[in-house]
């Protein structure tokens, strides 16, 4: 299965813990992971590499060439590292035909395999709206990108891609014009292109499985008159997303699924395999 | 190691469940899990067999000679299983010097290995007050046992048995005794007989790390000037217990632990052995 990473060396620790939950809760997979990082030491690379290996999978470093974001436009302080995710096709080998965008502030608690398996044949990518704060976003974004017409609003966190797709429809040129046009008013730079560019050519699929937001235990809870209750989440959701400022990492993170992210980032730092001696 | 559970069948599946976090989190051990089992059927007994064996591990089941407790005192709605754990030595094969009880509403998140090795020669038992509680705990005993001058109240849900020791000194006759003297004052019948007749053969180790309460972690927060926080349980804490009468299997729990706690048992369900093919 192939994954695809974006990161700096900020987020090298919770990308580590999302690919040993990953690993641990895919136990039958083997993974392909390409990253694509700016500033990780060779030293840093090698042993995610090694890391990799030992849990069975690949890690495929992909070097952006040199330049080639020489002319893009430059919001506030966000870096070039903000047009990877969307120009993925580009950089990643071209007899690769799909892969799972992940957000390094992530656990994955159970397979992915059936949402890596969801049929995107006719779309450009399948992602998550946030149902929890739809109401908002959706203004907002209007707000925002007055051209947008689309109630949806995606989270970037999660994106299947289908990069033959991408190869076909995603145009670098269209994208700086968009963040050209729009500088001012972008405040997710890369998920606000996402949606503005392409949000009627993305599959919608269960945010409370692919996508879950954390911080909305509650609010998945009642909306679904109780169903959704621990129990389901550790069931069901495949993949926890710690959106919002306060990171699970952090020493003072208090959120309902702290004990468990704080579980796996020990065993991270252990890295231990579970396979007996 | 030997592990020492007793149980009926109300508590397989968080029995299941203590297992499947002790197996994955001490990686590098086999367990010789013996079992003193009430109301089991031959197909269950067969079927945690076979769990134990998966993780590299054996079952013993243990039987209690019919009509052993015929004549031993009974309180109120409390089983002849009360009597199980304090009498473990006089069952278990004589062989066995040392042996590790744990209940079964316990979580094993780190290696046991450390407990297992404590120096017991000199005692009977090591096990864990809870000192959150201690004020309270200490009071009510003395009140309920007159006779008991100790200011210590160990919990009983982890002990580390020196068996030897234990066929020496424990005498059943003692325990019947001291019961029927006491009947009327004895809430957890087995914890009291514990404290009241060996409290001070018990080495006490430290609750945090092997006994922790997972109903306090903002006294043990506190009470450490703020050192035991959830980064430490993950990598210090190696049993959680789930005190009380709010129980983690339960669709209603709603503890600190009980993203992690519903996340095992949603593991031991797959039983997943997180060896890949």
């Amino acid at each position: 299965m192939n994954i695809l990473v974006t990161l700096d060396n900020k987020y090298l620790l919770p990308l580590r813990v999302m690919l040993k939950s990953l690993f641990m809760n895919n136990p039958v997979e083997s993974f392909d992971i390409y990253m694509v990082a700016d500033g990780l030491t060779d030293e840093e690379e090698k042993r995610l590499e090694k890391f990799c290996a030992c849990h069975g999978s690949h890690l495929h470093p992909i070097t952006i060439p040199n330049g080639r974001f020489e002319n893009a436009p430059v919001i506030r302080y966000y870096s070039k590292a903000m047009y990877y995710r969307l120009l993925a096709a580009e950089f990643l080998p071209k007899d690769l035909d799909k892969i799972l965008y992940l957000d390094p502030d992530i656990l994955v608690i159970n397979s992915v395999r059936p949402l890596y398996e969801t049929d995107i044949s006719e779309h450009l990518f399948a992602g998550c709206m946030h149902n929890g704060l739809i109401a908002i976003s959706g203004y907002v974004s209007k707000l925002r990108l007055p051209d947008y017409e689309s109630d949806f609003y995606f989270n970037s966190g999660v994106l299947l891609m289908n990069l033959e797709a991408m190869r076909r429809e995603v145009n670098p040129e269209d994208i700086f014009v968009f963040v050209e046009k729009y500088k001012e008013f972008l405040i997710l730079p890369d998920q606000d292109v996402l949606n503005g560019l392409y949000g009627p050519r993305i599959l919608p699929v269960d945010e409370s499985l692919w996508n879950y937001d954390a911080r909305q235990f509650e609010s998945y809870r009642i909306s679904s008159q109780g169903e959704k209750d621990m129990d389901w989440v550790a069931a069901n959701t495949a993949i926890l997303h710690f959106c919002g400022k306060s990171k699970p990492w952090n020493k003072k993170y208090r959120g309902r699924f702290s004990a468990l992210y704080k579980h796996y980032m020990h065993l991270t730092d252990l890295n231990i395999t579970h396979i007996k001696a």
